[in-house]
Parts: structure tokens; sequence; C-alpha cells
């Protein structure tokens, strides 16, 4: 007979912070996206831009934690909305480069406030005491994870 | 022409968790799951029995954040799997108990030291002084999701 192998879910980190990070997105989209057609996917690409204007795939790729391949099929719908614009760069004619169409700057006009509204209420009630170690061990989780070498294009599953 | 409006993600709560969600679920599945033909939620399921036993399934869907109707069709596939029994409950006819097979035991004593060790990577170099406010902040922030009444069937999305 085997051994008898136990795991206490709740106090298992990947466990617990993946069950937030499931209630975020659920909580979000309800909120927020679905009325606009968008998946959390597509919100994030919308706020990398806000904050760094026109981005190559690559670099957008980066700053979202979506793959190359998928965050270019998402482009594709967000450029069907009217919500980004897709040029080549001026560096290299190989390069694409997204950015904010007028739609999509007045879209997030709207977004960011429930967004920020939204942290909010996630956050509430945690002291700053813990929200900086917070932010520090879940940067450096990030850095482990990346450190790890988990093929890119599943990092979305 | 609209107000500019920014949101960092670097800086942003649900961005930061949600990154980490998806790379803790994608690192794992290739490093213990997918061999196995098990997702992270079949594999949650089958953590939670290792830890309480033969659970009603209104009990495991609390247990493991995963709503009763997905529950249901996941405890289906396990079954099959062998890896899990369902009985009806002695106390009521209407409720069904699950338990973990023999083969799901065995299964779960090569598994668990696998997600030990996995966590054990993840945070690496994270003080304890942080690990503590980190665990106090995940909580409440599952418990202030819980509040915000998000739809119970949209959790998995």
């Amino acid at each position: 007979m085997a051994r008898r192998a136990e795991l206490n879910l709740d106090e298992y980190y990947p466990y617990l912070i993946n069950r937030v990070g499931m209630a975020l997105v659920a909580g979000f989209e309800a909120e927020a996206l679905r009325r606009h057609g968008l998946s959390i996917a597509m919100w994030r690409v919308l706020a990398a831009l806000s904050s760094n204007g026109g981005q190559r795939l690559t670099d957008l790729a980066v700053m979202t934690s979506i793959d190359v391949s998928t965050l270019s099929r998402m482009v594709t719908r967000l450029l069907r909305l009217g919500l980004v614009t897709r040029t080549r760069s001026r560096a290299s004619e190989r390069e694409i480069v997204v950015s904010l169409a007028s739609k999509g700057r007045t879209l997030l006009t709207r977004l960011i406030p429930i967004a920020r509204r939204f942290e909010g209420q996630v956050i509430a009630g945690i002291p700053d005491s813990d929200l900086a170690p917070l932010k520090r061990a879940l940067r450096r989780m990030h850095g482990n994870l990346a450190g790890l070498q988990v093929p890119r294009r599943k990092r979305l599953a």
C-alpha cells in the first residue's frame, strides 16, 4: 500500500495565489470587460499601451506575459474592434508597432478608473506594511518562475 | 479628445498576482501533470481529497474554488481514470461523496513531493518575514473577492 501523502491546499502558496488570480479575472470580466466584448488578455494589452505608448509586438509580449503568436492574433481582433492601430516600425520593416487608436484611448478613459476601484476593493483592509512585502514576493515569484524555463507558449494555459 | 488615462501594469496588484498565477499553472502542468493527463483543476481535487478524505461534492467545491457543475463533470473524468470513487452519502441519499481510489492515492504519493519541490522553487529567496504577510494578504484578497458577489459559475473563467 502506498504511503499516505497529504497536501493541505489552504497552506499551499500556488493554490492560494491561483484561486485569487482566477477570482480576479472573473471579477474584472464581470465588472468591466464583458459588456465591451473584451477578454482579460485584451484588456491587459490595452492597459500596457496606455502607459507606454506604441510598442513593438515583442516588447508588448513581455509586458503582458502573453506569447507573441497569441498576442498577434489578439492584436488582429483589437484592430477589428477599432481599438488599436498596427504599423511597420520606422527602424525596421520587419517590426510591427501596435498603438492605441482614438477609440481605444476613449475606452481606457472609462475602464481605468473601474480598474483602480476594483483593485481598491480587492486590497481593502490589507495594511501598507503587508502590501510592500506582497509586491516584493510576487515579483520574486515571477522571476523564479521565469527561471524555471517553462515553454513560453504554455504561459497562458 | 479624451483625457489621457494610464495604468502601470507593473504596479497593479491584479496583474502582478495573475501573471504569477498563470505561470504557476503552466509550470506545474509542464512539470508534473501533463504526463498523467491531468489539468490543474483535477490535480486540485485530488489534493483536496488527500488531506480531507472523502468529501461531499458541495464541500469539495468550496475547498477547490471550482463550481459544483464543473466539479461534477470533472469527478466523472477522474472516475473514468480510476483515480476516485463516487458513492451516495449514508446521511442523505441525495448527497454524493467523492473519495480517492487506491490508484489515486498512489498517484498522489508521486505528485505531492513534486508539488512541494515546485512550491520551494517558486518561493525561493523570499524571506519568512515576507511570506507571512503574503499569506495574510492572499487570504484577505480571497475574502474580499468572495464578498464582491461574482457569480460562482464564472469563477473558473
